[in-house]
C-alpha cells in the first residue's frame, strides 16, 4: 500500500541528544526517511526505525552541502515515494533555519506538513551556562540577530542593537566579532560584558567571558571558532566567572 | 540517608505535553519534590513518582500567587530537607521567567545547580502555526519583548522595537496590544502583519490575524485574551489566512 506523503520538521536542539523534545521523538520513531543537518547529534538517529534512510544534506568539510533547492526537491521525491518524512534540524528550523522554505515547498505539492518546534541555541546555550537572556532589572528584552548574511556579512540590525538596553544573541557570528565589538565600541560600550560559546550544551563546550574591549583576546587565547553563539548584555555579568573580571575593574578604577 | 540537596530547572515548554524535553523529563522521574507553575501542563506531572510531593506555586483565581522570594525559600526548604527539587516552569525558565533569582539563591546555599531550557512560547507558539521568526530576503533577526513590566506598562524597548526590521515578539502582552498597535502606527505602519495567539500548542488554541490597523477588531470578534502572545513582521505575511487579506488590500488599492 501506497504510504500518505508526510513531511516532519522537527528542531533537534542545540546538540545534547536529550535536548530534543519527546515530540520530536515520536516523530523520529514513525519516520520513513529522515534528512538531517550538520550540527545534529547523530544519537538522535538511534530513535528511527533500522530499516529507514537517513540521509546526510549538510556540509562536509571540503565540499559543498547541498542547495536548499536540492533539498526541498528531496523532501518531496521521499515524501511522494517512501511516506514520512523527518527533517532534522539544528536548534529550531525557523531561527535562521531556512524551515519555512521547505515546508512552503513541500506544502506546494499537497505534503501534509507538521512542525515540531525545537529548543532554539539562542536561549539554551547560554542558559546552560546560566547566563539568562533577561532578567528583572536588567533588561526587559532579547534581540537576536544572523552573524552571517548571505552576503557573509553579520546583518545590519546589529548596529541598531548595539544602541538598545536589549540582551543581543548572535547565531553564526563568530568569525564577524570583529565588526561585532567595533560597534559596541562606537557606542562606547567598552566594558559591556559578552560571552562567546562554542560547542554549547556539548561535552566539548568551551566560553570565553569578558568585556567588549577583551573579548577577542580571550577568544583567541581559548581558541574559539565557529560553532558559536556571542551573547552581550548586562545578564552576562551574572555569569560566576564575570565576577573575577568585576572585581579587576573595580581595582583598577581605584588606582 | 539525608539526600544531596539539589535544584533542577526544567522549562515545561509552550503547553503541550509533548514539547518538554527529554533531559527534563528524566529530571522529573527522579525529582523528590516538584514545584510547578501556572501554564505548566499538569500531564506532564504523571512522569514524577507518586510519592513525590507536587506543589503548585502559581496563582489561582481570586487568589494572589507566592510571591518570588516565597518561592525562592520554598526550594531551598525542599532541597535540603528532601533532596532534588525539580523546578517545573512554563516555557523556557529564563525568558522573562524569573529562573535566575531561583538559581542564585539556590546557590547561595551551596545547593547544586541544574538548568534544563525549555522551548519558548516566542519561538514555538508561532512556529506551530507555520509563522518562523525568521525567513531569509524578508528579515534578519527578532527581538522578543515582555509585554508587561513590572509596573504593568509595556516594555519601553517596544517603541525602538517597531522601527526595525525585526520581528518582535510580545510576550503577556495582549492586555497592552493598544499601546503596541499604536507604537507601530505612529511608525506609518499601518499595513504590517500581525497576529495575537492564545493558549498557543494547545486544543482551545486560538489565532487572530490581520494588520496594525485592524488586529484589535479581529482580537475583540474573536474575544482573544492572556495567556497569548504577539507577534508583527512581513513573516506573519506568510500564514495562509494572510492571503486573503492581502488580496482585499489590493482589491480595494485598485479602486
Amino acid at each position: 500500500m501506497q504510504k500518505e506523503p508526510k513531511l516532519t520538521l522537527v528542531g533537534a536542539g542545540p546538540g545534547d541528544a536529550e535536548l530534543i523534545t519527546l515530540k520530536g521523538i515520536k516523530a523520529l520513531q514513525t519516520a520513513d526517511v529522515v534528512l538531517y543537518d550538520a550540527l545534529v547529534n547523530e544519537e538522535l538517529l538511534d530513535f528511527v526505525p533500522e530499516h529507514c534512510p537517513k540521509i546526510y544534506v549538510g556540509k562536509r568539510a571540503g565540499q559543498h552541502s547541498l542547495v536548499q533547492e536540492d533539498i526541498n526537491k528531496l523532501i518531496v521525491k521521499y515524501a511522494l515515494n517512501c511516506g514520512h518524512v523527518v527533517r532534522l534540524k539544528g536548534g529550531d528550523s525557523f531561527v535562521f533555519g531556512r524551515g519555512f522554505e521547505e515546508i512552503d515547498f513541500a506544502k506546494s505539492y499537497n505534503i501534509e506538513v507538521q512542525v515540531i518546534p525545537g529548543v532554539s541555541s539562542a536561549i539554551s546555550v547560554p542558559a546552560l551556562q546560566h547566563i539568562p537572556v533577561t532578567n528583572r532589572g536588567l533588561n526587559e528584552s532579547f534581540w537576536v540577530i544572523t552573524g552571517t548574511t548571505t552576503n557573509g556579512k553579520v546583518s545590519e540590525d546589529v548596529y541598531q542593537a548595539v544602541k538598545t538596553n536589549a540582551t543581543v544573541v548572535l547565531l553564526m557570528g563568530v568569525g564577524n566579532l570583529d565588526v561585532i565589538v567595533n560597534a559596541y565600541k562606537a557606542e562606547g560600550k567598552h566594558r559591556l560584558p559578552i560571552a562567546v560559546i562554542q560547542n554549547g550544551s556539548l561535552p566539548n563546550e568551551k566560553i570565553a567571558i569578558g568585556v567588549v574591549d577583551t573579548i577577542q583576546e580571550r577568544v583567541e587565547e581559548l581558541q574559539i571558532g565557529a560553532p558559536a553563539i556571542i551573547i552581550a548584555g548586562e545578564v552576562v555579568g551574572l555569569h560566576t566567572e564575570f565576577q573575577k573580571i568585576k572585581e579587576s575593574y573595580l581595582y583598577v578604577d581605584n588606582l
